[in-house]
C-alpha cells in the first residue's frame, strides 16, 4: 500500500499539498512531519521527491514568480504607450494572481527568515521595481496625473491587487465566488479611470 | 522595585504593550508569560489591571473600532451627496489607520477563534457594511460608473486602504517615513478620480 501510494505522488502533486499546508500554518510553523501526515506519505517518501521544505517553498514562490515575470515578456508589456503597457501589466497581474492563487498567497506571505524567503522577497521586489518603473515612464509621459505622488500610488495599486489573496475565491461552476474575468478589469478601471462619474 | 514597577503600569501602557506582542506574535501564539516578559512586570501584576488576554484584546480592538465609527458620526459623513460622503469617509479612514496603526493592524488580522475575536470581525464587518450603504447611494445617485460592481469596487477599496497596514510607516522629525496626509488624499484621489490624466 505504501508503495502503491508513493507511486501516484509526483513532485507536482506533493507541491499542492505543501503550498495548501504552508499557507494555512505559515511556513515557519511547518514541520515535515505536518507535511508527512497532509500528503498521507512517510517523511521518506518526501525526502525521495525533494531535499526538505526549503526547496519546495523554493519550487511553490518560483512558480508565482514565473507566471508574474512571464507577464513582462508578453507584447503588451512593452507596446504602445508606457500607461497601456501599466494597465495590461495590472490586468495580467490581477488574472496571474487568480490563476495560481495558493501561490502567489505563499509569495506575499512570506516573511524572510530562511534564505529561499529571502530570495523570495527580492525577486518580488524586483517585479514591483519593474512596475513601478512603467508608472515613472507613464507619469513622465504625462498620462498619470502630477498631483500624485508616483511611488506612493504605486505601492496603492501593489496593495489592492495583492489584497485579493484574501477575499477572492474563483467561481463555482453553478455560480457562487468572483467572476474573474470581471475583476480584473474592475481593479484596471478602478486604478485608472476611478469611481466618479463625473466631479 | 516590583511595586515601583507595577505602580507605574496603568492599563493604558499595559495595552500598548499586549498590541506590540499580539502583532508580533499573532494573538493564538501570544501567551500570558509573552505578556508578562514584554512588560517587564508579573503575571499577577497583569492580572491587577486585567481579566486576561482575551480582555486586552477586545480592549485593544475596540480602540480601533471606536475610532472607525467615529467617522461616521461626523458631520462630513451625512453632509452633502452619497459620493462626497463615501470620499470624506474613505480619507478619514486613512487617517484613522494612521493614527491607531498597532490597533487597526491587530484589529484587520483578528481570525475569529475566540468569542472576542468573533466580536472584532462582526463589528468591522458592519463598519465595512455601512461605507457598502454609502457606495450604494451614490451609484444609485449616478455619480458611481454604471459599468462597475460596487461590491467588488468596495472590496478593492477596502483591500488598498488596509493595505497600508503593511508598509506604512510614520514620517519620523527628520524625514524619512510617508507624509500621511499626502497618502490619505492620494487613496482618494486614486480611488475616485484615477491616476489617468485622460484617454
Amino acid at each position: 500500500m505504501t508503495t502503491a501510494k508513493r507511486d501516484t505522488y509526483t513532485p507536482e502533486t506533493l507541491l499542492s499539498v505543501a503550498v495548501r499546508v504552508f499557507n494555512e500554518r505559515g511556513y515557519d510553523g511547518t514541520s515535515m512531519e505536518h507535511l508527512s501526515k497532509a500528503a498521507g506519505i512517510s517523511k521518506s517518501s518526501i525526502y525521495h521527491h525533494v531535499a526538505g521544505k526549503e526547496e519546495l517553498l523554493r519550487r511553490a514562490v518560483s512558480r508565482a514568480l514565473d507566471g508574474l515575470f512571464g507577464i513582462l515578456d508578453e507584447p503588451g508589456a512593452s507596446r504602445g504607450r508606457a500607461v497601456e503597457q501599466v494597465e495590461y501589466v495590472t490586468r495580467r497581474t490581477v488574472e496571474v494572481l487568480m490563476a495560481e492563487l495558493p501561490y502567489v498567497t505563499l509569495l506575499l506571505r512570506v516573511r524572510g527568515n530562511t534564505k529561499a524567503e529571502r530570495w523570495a522577497l527580492e525577486r518580488r521586489r524586483e517585479f514591483d521595481q519593474r512596475v513601478a518603473d512603467l508608472m515613472k515612464a507613464a507619469a513622465a509621459d504625462g498620462d498619470l496625473r502630477a498631483d500624485v505622488d508616483i511611488r506612493m500610488a504605486t505601492r496603492l495599486l501593489f496593495g489592492m491587487i495583492n489584497s485579493l489573496v484574501e477575499w477572492y475565491r474563483p467561481q463555482a461552476a453553478g455560480g457562487g465566488g468572483t467572476d474573474g474575468e470581471q475583476l480584473a478589469e474592475t481593479v484596471v478601471r478602478l486604478a485608472f479611470d476611478g469611481l466618479r462619474t463625473s466631479r
